[in-house]
């Protein structure tokens, strides 16, 4: 199924707008619990809460081989009817991108993916040829140094604002999508204003300590969703203990609930 | 052993500064030869003519975890004193740089990376901070689109000289290097000025079109080294038939001897 109806129809069966981040991090892992397990357990636990899961690569590259293993176990213990983004960042010249956008979404089977847009059209074009596939293109990201950058002023917009500009531009097949922090809700509420209709990929709630009023207030569409909301530490390291998958469920429970708090007060 | 070292030890014992990119597209390997297969004929037969390898991540992932584990066999085929350089153009907010800095430097085991700059700083700390790697950001990039934000001017300079600047400013172990394509002549020239004792790695030449002569004339730094010439495709596959590597030796060859007649001239 299509990834923009996918995510639509995953928001409203489970009244979400909460995608679980899968960053399965070595050090934070339970005793004796593998990676495949771990990811597991927070999806049965999680799944009827969430409206998309976004595993990112380097938690599994770390690990090598068998971290790679891990990260195809896991995309097929999702339900189907959860739309699951590869969370890669990945950015190269055309040539280069069409292998990646095979290897994200054939190979790994990914619903959507995150790209860097430092290379231009012809490095995301590959991925937006995949018109069934959603495409989430960095914009204002939620780290401290974003600003070296995305905040540089060329013919008086910031950086940041030109990436969401062309991504505007780029949408003829309406899957290209945009990654914005909820630590910066100036321009989160900004680059909503720039793209009226378009996905938004948003971290930076939970550990990162974005404020979830303020994200839903300024970053959902007029229908009051058009916004995914990425957390993972919070919600997966939500235990220490073997009690991780309970844990997990009551904070995406409660980050769920209080999303839809906010959204209900739109 | 510091890449650096390494990297000059192998530019002068080889007398090149051709790196051979190792870039296996499925479509044009010979039949019935696999991945790891064909880079090790490649490395066995041009090692001696390179100054460094270098694997791009994409073409490998496209393969899923076979893929992955052919870039494994590939790096460990590789004499132990050419620098291998994982072309990987990561980039994430700090916590998850981490986690690729280790799946390149550690698990890998590669010598270098090429790294995406959006994120700014906390991006690109992680992979500074291995001291003995190499680290080369993304500057100007050589392909068509690169100028659709790196060529966008903020306070006067083009974004891909504010890169440049920016990894001036984090060198602070000297082992930062950029990444400016063959194919810009002018601005591979102006980031040379810029960054007099950098180590440029410098891909375009080649199927790309970028010239030679200019690149060694405009790139080189003063010793008439500090830039890495990478050629994939018109040297791997300069015959698409059984003696793939005995044609890649005769042109890795001939492009190490042109770059070098051209280095004579300076």
């Amino acid at each position: 199924m299509e990834f923009g109806r996918k995510l639509r129809e995953a928001v409203v069966r489970n009244n979400s707008l909460l995608c679980v981040g899968l960053d399965p991090n070595p050090q934070h892992l339970p005793a004796s619990v593998s990676i495949t397990q771990f990811n597991r357990e927070i999806v049965a636990a999680t799944h009827d809460l969430v409206c998309a899961y976004k595993p990112n690569f380097a938690f599994y590259e770390a690990r090598g081989i068998e971290g790679m293993r891990a990260l195809e176990e896991t995309v097929s213990c999702i339900p189907s009817d959860i739309p699951v983004i590869g969370d890669a960042k990945r950015g190269d010249i055309g040539n280069t991108a069409k292998q990646y956008a095979r290897a994200l979404y054939d190979s790994f089977g990914f619903d959507a993916a995150t790209i860097s847009p430092y290379l231009g059209f012809d490095s995301v074009e590959p991925f937006i040829a995949y018109a069934e596939k959603g495409v989430f293109l960095l914009c204002r990201t939620s780290n401290p140094s974003a600003k070296d950058f995305q905040d540089l002023v060329a013919e008086g917009k910031p950086l940041y604002e030109h990436v969401a500009l062309k991504a505007m531009e780029w949408n003829a097949h309406g899957n290209v999508g945009l990654v914005v922090g909820a630590t910066y809700i100036h321009e989160l509420a900004r680059i909503r204003e720039l793209c009226p209709g378009m996905n938004l990929l948003v971290p930076g709630i939970g550990t990162q300590g974005g404020d979830i009023e303020a994200a839903v207030r300024r970053g959902t569409d007029s229908t009051g969703a058009g916004i995914i909301l990425n957390v993972s530490r919070a919600v997966i390291f939500a235990s220490p203990n073997s009690d991780f998958a309970e844990a997990a469920r009551l904070s995406a429970s409660q980050l769920r609930d209080d999303i839809n708090r906010h959204r209900a007060s739109l």
